[in-house]
């Protein structure tokens, strides 16, 4: 029986039905049909798959045992779209196994700001990066008959307020910044679901706009699963239906279900659009039903998987004198409770009840066997008081430390799901801490677990910094491998961080004020304003440090003209000059050179992570499509490429450019010609199109100036120059004093526009 | 007979031909009625009276001497109300010489970036500063029956593509910061006109918009005069006089009447709003008209004044080691082509005529006769590019100079009404000259000729820095009478000096694109934007040293609650601990503490300008009244004062704030409480008006959470409190799984808003 042919057998209330969960976890079945009730779950990092008997509504103390993998804010800094593949396969296996047929992510939110109490579960404040990691973790998951949920669609970029807030952001940002990922995303990876956000944009829900659930999800991207609200997402549920929003939840008794019958009823709302929906929640039944006694799956290779994301998702920020790696024949002391009580993933829905937690203490001393690795607290996690015992104590021992890792970051009271933070400090307790230390002790290793950017008032002052972000339940292992060399650090920042909270592009506009949000800063979110404002950061977006070197030796590109039709190949030559193996991540960025359109200054438009043995060089290949030199045109509604030169710039980050090649794109596109009464002299004087014609007509109308023969692409620098440049072509009328008429200006107008 | 008799004895297209210039410079008057065609001239920092017989349309070049005072960007450095005024009376003095009726200008528009070509023509990036200095000169003016015409109205704020330019800028910004300054002027001072600009605001032509011409202009400011168009500003002519334009210059051989006419005689247009436009020029020719035959002006002591003025305008930026004032006993080298070729106003239409033009370099050797003044070029003014032979022979001087003034600048080619600057560096040449100087002598006095701010990359090369502006006339006299002494510098900045272009605030988005530019910075102008994001400015909003020393003593407050329709009194008691006479700008600043809105730090509100011998000691009074402590708010479209605590901040510049005071504000004027379905549990709990009905409500409720009893004022620092407090009021129905339903909900939300 087709899908279409069981739609055909429901009643209205059965369809219904099917738009809303049964539980706060599953969807409805429908047992006359022997259609299942399917599971879905949180992640997706993890499962955190509720525990049947468990009462606590969100689950969150109370899930079955998983694997914990690093959040999203660290495995994005491991640049490498087949571990996240690999990630997402092993996601889809433990779904299988715990039979759960939808897990909900990834999310694809653009860090606006890093004050997002939720960016740990969000990958960039890039989409590029986002788009490509997320895809890959996506496809992971669905070789299973798994689905995913990409989320939270659209512009959900803080917690404050999120049920309601107003995100308003113009059709650039949005489209260039706030949508790109999930575009891609779902172009590339099909994924089952979407979900719906809980905010407004640009005054109408998520949950219930058309425009984004159904002209732009579908129409324009090829969306084919069904989209989920977040849960409690829906604010009126037959508009959300409408708009495109199948699958309202969690459950909430029938009540959701009685409106849409009650609206097809009252014939408010067509049944059509029931059937569509009821046939979508079908599909993804049909596609992700689980099995009936499904094997177990590997809990110590995905651990060990776990291990292997987590080391891959630190970043070396700094490394002075090449403090790291540690030698494992000597001491150790490290400081700090988070070496014992690791903070290893965010809180809130995404909190995985993890199978085992590997603390940097116990993983650094069996790493170490033969050296003693001592410990001493430092401070006090649950307080942000500093403790004179504990601080003392960790002096004296600092104080004659052979080698000393901090362990520093943040509590879970400082970022989560829920609520944003106030400011990028680390607790007073720590900063006291590491004050006292460095000034006993200046080899200093500082290992930092939080989900995203902390201000370092005392980067000075420590030689060694280890960004292990929230690593998983095997972040302990990881850091310890990384210290000692075990594994060389590969990871880069996915994410700038600034100074100060004051640097960051949102800070006029965040979290706003009276439930709207301005996204004011527009394009320039993240590098794209830190690079716009030529402004200093503490260590730029795509900054990573390795124990080895990689020299950039050449670029090169298979045509240095193209058409906006045709693709652009960079070969970039790399070599590892260094002692050790190591991962390298190209980075391309692009930039416009002669842009009429407010444009970042550049963009990142493709990244490679290569693998080198000491002495090894290899060429990689990226490659650029029309999209890598577009930008939104609003006038058109499409992605545009102006015609003109473009710098491609290769780089080990944002900050460091190595090479650097021009080629010239060519549009394929016409902006139509559109001038008007108020277009300027110099508007049509300049446009190729329109430039003859007027030089024809200028050169026929007896004016006191030989507007012809001048030249509008030069700067005007004087007053009459100027102001002839910028004098709308009505000034002819009204110059002429009525002689040359508004019917007159507007035959040449059509003469113009019809170039 | 009254004007409104004149009027009916009017024909239409004798009302019309009102509507309309003579030529570029002239009104039309009616010859049968005796009445006169007035003139009117472009200033307003002197007269640029164009001579009768010149045949250069915009007069630039050819116009009868008048005293040139310094421009508007020098006179607001001086803060001093009561000068203005003074000015004003001048210039007044010098139309009624003349046979001038209407000088067009001040200009108050808002600084939002130092590009703006016209910037020298304005007053101050804050907009009280610049409304308080233009309403004392229109007054001044306005002694005289002469008028004057408050431009550009409204949001011009650069020159690129001003005549088509659409300004998007939200309405806070529109009312605080780009209206603020029109508002203040046309209450304070009726000016007989008020000049549309040429651009757009949001959308519409400004010389086309009913909400600014009228409804904003006459009907909430009472504005009793008339307004004319920019030249050439007008886009259709019946739509800007239905939108209150009644007056479109310049001429155009009465084809803008006939358009008049013509939409009167289909019927397309009411008479009565040509006659209104009639009447109200009528009374503008009846104010204004000229005497028959008037005295002449004492040139002399007008040129005094200016001199007087421009010593007032000029702000002495840094003088390490008191390196200031120079000994008129000892030997100066003055170096820099300014010195000799002074640029003492700026370029376009208000570029007067001056009767005579001091330079530095022979104010400097009368004012000291005893001493040698030597001088060496430098520099070519013309030219960006550097002359070896000039800088060598700067050099050889410089390096055995006891005293020396180096000249610096920017030429007319750089900053012009019509183009907007694109960078803020002086000239090439000028920067290798003073590099090199700095290079054989450390003790530099750096003088600046200059409309705006610029890059001092060598700021720390150099001893002093005098920022002269652009001076008027009797600038080179002004500067003379500062660096010796002879007069005490008094002025400081009414604008902040960025460290570069990149930090200014509209860096993002000026001059825009495609014919629009977004006002995305918003609030955050000038020294609003440098704080709230707490960056380094090369100099502050406000600052400015003297010759002497100030000590800030004490401030009082004479009550430290009041109600939004009392005021405060702030008393300031300030000393003169140098040794020479002086005037302070003692600056009020006010800061909200409390705000639920988006608000600067802080914001200037009272100033005032105390002049103090050696040793003395005075007590100045500054008023607060509702506007001090209010914002614009949308809701209500009114200004607003949010009941709460409001910091007092007395300074010496906008950065050095030397005493503090606190007072609480209550508003007499709750806003309307309107709570929806989307309203928060925390909007409802922490609101006063709603909270005890929505105890009450939650009391009664049976939920798992005893939300009655939270405290949802305190920082929500779990997940579940965070939701619970961000939750909209809907999700009980939802959560209720629909036992609590929409209609229980809506009598609920009547409830609420209800007290």
């Amino acid at each position: 029986m087709t899908i279409k042919q069981i739609v055909s057998q429901l009643t209205l209330a059965e369809k219904a039905s099917l738009c809303s969960g049964q539980d706060f976890w599953h969807l409805k079945g429908i047992e006359r049909l022997n259609l299942p009730s399917i599971m879905v779950t949180d992640g997706p990092h993890g499962l955190r798959k509720q525990r049947p008997d468990a009462n606590d509504h969100l689950g969150v103390f109370d899930s079955v045992p998983a694997i914990c993998f690093p959040s999203a804010a660290g495995m994005a800094a491991s640049w490498n779209k087949a571990l996240l593949f690999e990630v997402g396969e092993a996601l889809g296996e433990a779904c299988v196994s715990e039979q759960i047929s939808v897990l909900l992510g990834p999310g694809v939110n653009i860090k606006r700001s890093p004050l997002c109490g939720r960016n740990f579960e969000y990958f960039s404040e890039d989409p590029l990066l986002a788009a490509q990691l997320a895809t890959q973790q996506v496809k992971g998951i669905q070789t299973h008959p798994v689905g995913t949920s990409l989320k939270h669609f659209a512009v959900n970029n803080q917690e404050e307020r999120r049920m309601t807030i107003d995100a308003r952001v113009d059709e650039r940002s949005l489209r260039e910044i706030y949508l790109a990922a999930f575009e891609a995303v779902v172009k590339e990876a099909q994924p089952a679901t979407v979900m719906s956000s809980y905010n407004r944009v640009n005054g109408e829900y998520a949950s219930e706009s058309e425009r984004l659930l159904t002209t732009i999800l579908r129409d324009e991207w090829g969306f084919e699963g069904a989209v989920v609200s977040d849960w409690g997402a829906v604010n009126h549920r037959v508009a959300a239906l409408k708009a495109g929003l199948e699958l309202d939840m969690p459950a909430n008794n029938g009540y959701s279900d009685s409106l849409i019958v009650a609206a097809v009823e009252d014939g408010s709302l067509d049944e059509a659009v029931v059937d569509q929906a009821a046939e979508r929640v079908l599909r993804l039944i049909e596609m992700t039903k689980p099995q009936a006694n499904p094997a177990p799956y590997d809990l110590a290779a995905h651990h060990q998987l776990a291990r292997r994301v987590a080391s891959e998702s630190m970043v070396l920020l700094k490394n002075e004198a090449d403090l790291l790696p540690l030698s494992k024949e000597r001491d150790v002391v490290i400081i700090g409770e988070l070496a014992q009580t690791p903070r290893y993933q965010g809180s809130g829905s995404s909190k995985i009840n993890p199978t085992m937690v590997e603390t940097i203490r116990t993983e650094m001393q069996s790493a170490a066997p033969l050296a003693t690795v001592s410990y001493a607290q430092g401070y006090e996690l649950a307080t942000d008081d500093s403790d004179e015992g504990l601080i003392a104590e960790a002096v004296a021992m600092a104080t004659t430390a052979d080698q000393l890792v901090v362990v520093l970051g943040l509590p879970d009271r400082y970022e989560s799901e829920g609520y944003d933070r106030q400011h990028l400090r680390l607790p007073a307790n720590q900063l006291q801490l590491i004050e006292r230390l460095s000034a006993v002790n200046e080899r200093i290793v500082v290992v930092l677990s939080n989900g995203a950017p902390i201000e370092m008032p005392w980067i000075d002052k420590v030689d060694a910094v280890l960004e292990a972000y929230l690593g998983g339940q095997a972040a302990g292992g990881a850091v310890s491998d990384l210290l000692y060399g075990d594994v060389n650090p590969s990871g880069k920042l996915a994410e700038t961080f600034p100074l100060r909270l004051a640097d960051t592009p949102a800070h006029l506009n965040f979290p706003g004020a009276n439930d709207v949000v301005d996204y004011n800063e527009g394009l320039f979110v993240g590098y794209r304003y830190y690079e716009a404002k030529a402004m200093e950061t503490l260590f730029p977006f795509g900054h990573g440090l390795s124990y080895t070197q990689f020299d950039y030796q050449q670029m090169s590109v298979n045509r240095t003209a193209l058409t906006d039709e045709e693709t652009v190949e960079v070969a970039v030559t790399i070599a590892n000059s260094g002692a050790r193996a190591g991962q390298e991540i190209v980075q391309l960025y692009v930039q416009d050179l002669q842009s009429t359109v407010i444009r970042p200054l550049k963009e990142l438009k493709a990244f490679t992570k290569v693998r080198l043995a000491p002495g090894e060089t290899k060429t990689v290949t990226l490659t650029l499509d029309k999209r890598a030199f577009s930008y939104y045109d609003v006038s058109i509604n499409d992605w545009h490429v102006e015609t003109g030169e473009f710098a491609l710039l290769v780089g080990r980050s944002s900050a460091v450019i190595e090479l650097r090649e021009t080629v010239h794109v060519t549009s394929t596109q016409p902006l139509p010609v559109a001038m008007t009464r108020n277009s300027t002299v110099g508007d049509i004087m300049c446009h190729p199109a329109t430039r003859e014609t007027a030089q024809h007509f200028f050169k026929q109308l007896e004016m006191p100036f030989n507007i012809a023969e001048m030249d509008f692409e030069a700067e005007a620098l004087d007053l009459g120059a100027a102001m002839l440049k910028n004098m709308p072509l009505r000034g002819i009328v009204s110059f002429s004093q009525g002689q040359f008429s508004e019917e007159q200006l507007a035959a040449f107008l059509n003469a113009l526009n019809a170039n």
